[in-house]
């Protein structure tokens, strides 16, 4: 029977406690949120909301087509402008979600004959971009610079570096200078996935680029996603005016797709406006990151020193780590739960977000649950 | 110099005649649209706004996370619950794009060790998930059963076809029932990308598969996107639910993206319902279309007879592609100009689109400025 084959791998996926369902959630949900990517607490926000009401009912529910044909509105392009701009960055190309945008940047900055040398810990979209890029692989471990420079040197060609600006998963920064040094003494690109670093890291939110010096770097190009910290949907890339060119000409997730939403798009401007107005929510975010950690330690958890406002915190296995989610759950805290095949080293963890809009209050509470409902 | 490559390759497009640019427009572009896939004329429908602007207001700007960590609201289980209804299917699940609902479908059905026979005029997203599949692929001829018969009979184990259900490029609908039978032969499973059926084709719109009597068959599997007919954006998986269950635990840019935002879910579920109330839509852009090509034939041009609202039209090269497109807009008139590497086969052309909205006057003056701009 067709399709036959997948009850037994669900059967196998059970059995090793691996099994996932979707959980939908209520718009009056009154967990309290240490879950979601909404770092700086705007997705509700009613400038945000309402960004997306007035693009919504000025350019209609969809761009009807891709941006090459009929989807490129006034509105991306202002928004693709505000985005450059508050990053440091020449040019940019907003597509439909930051997994596309990884794709686009990884395949078409990555030809034939190219090296692309890859972080151990890169995300999937990642991953999946260095797998559909005609380019050579190499994996390389995770944030060693000097293991970048050792593939590198073994090439000679045309050459990529592709890593994460800021993990997902430990929420570690990747070692910035030391990467663009490596690609440097060789002439290779750089891409760094910001996602979790916009809005976040740098003066006001500007991202690991724009803190690290290497912004508007014409071998530098970052892609960030407005599903995060801006409150919306999307993702976009950023870089030299010639590369954003190059990827309007050759990106195939950007060609062959529909254009972004416009209310994504509003939304996103938006938050960006709103950010430039409030630039101390980014450091709110990192504060409220480095308290959560703090007290987690102090409470004699297994947690990662956040370098964003992401804190991971080790589970014992996958059962346990789904276990203590759901415990803490069904005390009022929702938590992330990452297990292979989400996790590149296999150990499972509480996956924990610091949002600029948590009290001091709320992160105590949040801290108390987790060390109760500690299996 | 890192990306110094690009210039060269610039260049060569240049000369070629296939660069590309983006055209913004403003919201209230004048000119007549044959070039939107809007083809029931609801992405700019108060109803489907409205339905943006209340799940905006409603759940945010953006969905807050994977699907499987906060990003499933009940919005996202409605709008599956009614997608699967509508089109006859036993579940649906939703994801950020088409393009991103196809990687999904392809990668998650095609495991180590099957083989993938893809139809040679596919989009290209279903190409890249093929790509970034595990299993073997086999590209066959356009449109052929036979030569997906030959195949699979060559290959023996697991296996999967996948077929746009209508062609983007041509508008021509895919042999189903062959398609069909040459799966069963095997017990190889069948995927239709159906994004451009959806809302055009069969009874009042419910699709490709539902009007070939292949909806809710247990080796049939069906992507749709929200970003042509209905209005909005979004992609989506239809197909028996232990299927979609696979997907959930399996698919990377379902487990690894971000939820569809809840503006273009609200969207996309206000134009469903619109649907189901005003079923002739469905009718009015086939009927729209087959005016169109019979007005285009008639008037001397090169157009393809359309089995559903993509109408295309032969141009003599890449560069008299162009140009006509401009000549038309010029005149007042928006058309999609499809060059290589966009087009199979390498033979340039416009792509119009009929929308049910469009009055006979209109197709009359779309036609006239057709063949008055011929080059
Ligand atoms: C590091 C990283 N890159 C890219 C993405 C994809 O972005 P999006 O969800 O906006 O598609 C994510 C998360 O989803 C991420 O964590
Ligand atoms: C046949 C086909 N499949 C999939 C897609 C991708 O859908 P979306 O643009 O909603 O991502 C498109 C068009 O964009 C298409 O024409």
């Amino acid at each position: 029977m067709a399709f036959g084959w997948i009850d037994e791998r669900a059967a196998s996926r059970y059995r090793a406690g691996l099994a996932r369902t979707l959980r939908p959630r209520r718009a009056d949900c009154p967990l309290l949120d240490l879950a979601s990517n909404d770092y700086l607490g705007l997705a509700r926000h009613p400038e945000v909301t309402e960004g997306a009401v007035r693009a919504a009912r000025t350019w209609g529910g969809g761009a009807t087509g891709s941006r090459l044909v009929t989807g490129t509105t006034t509105l991306h392009t202002d928004l693709e402008r505000e985005l450059a701009g508050f990053c440091g960055f020449e040019a940019a190309l907003v597509l439909s979600s930051g997994y596309a945008a990884n794709l686009a940047a990884v395949t078409a900055l990555a030809p034939h004959g190219a090296l692309i040398v890859s972080d151990a810990g890169n995300h999937a979209s990642l991953i999946d971009g260095c797998r559909l890029a005609r380019g050579a692989k190499q994996v390389v471990a995770h944030a060693d610079p000097d293991a970048v420079r050792k593939a590198l040197a073994a090439h000679g060609g045309t050459a990529v570096v592709v890593s994460d600006a800021v993990f997902s998963v430990d929420g570690d920064a990747a070692p910035l200078p030391g990467l663009a040094a490596a690609c440097r003494e060789r002439g290779a690109g750089l891409i760094l996935d910001d996602a979790h670093g916009l809005g976040v890291l740098g003066d006001g939110g500007r991202g690991s680029a724009y803190a690290a010096g290497l912004a508007d770097a014409e071998d530098v190009v970052v892609t960030v996603t407005l599903s995060k910290s801006l409150g919306s949907q999307g993702g976009a890339v950023l870089g030299p005016a010639r590369v954003i060119d190059h990827l309007v000409n050759t990106a195939r997730t950007f060609m062959f797709d529909t254009g972004l939403a416009p209310a994504a798009a509003g939304a996103a401007l938006a938050a960006l406006q709103l950010l430039r107005r409030e630039p101390e929510r980014a450091a709110r975010a990192r504060s409220v990151a480095g308290r959560l950690y703090t007290e987690l330690t102090t409470a004699g958890l297994d947690a990662v020193r956040p370098d964003a406002a992401v804190v991971s915190v080790r589970a014992p296995s996958p059962e346990g780590a789904v276990r203590w989610a759901a415990d803490c759950r069904a005390a009022g805290l929702s938590v992330g739960c990452f297990r292979p095949p989400s996790v590149p080293d296999g150990i499972s963890r509480l996956r924990l977000t610091a949002r600029a809009d948590l009290s001091g209050e709320q992160v105590d509470r949040a801290v108390r649950l987790i060390g109760e409902t500690r299996p």
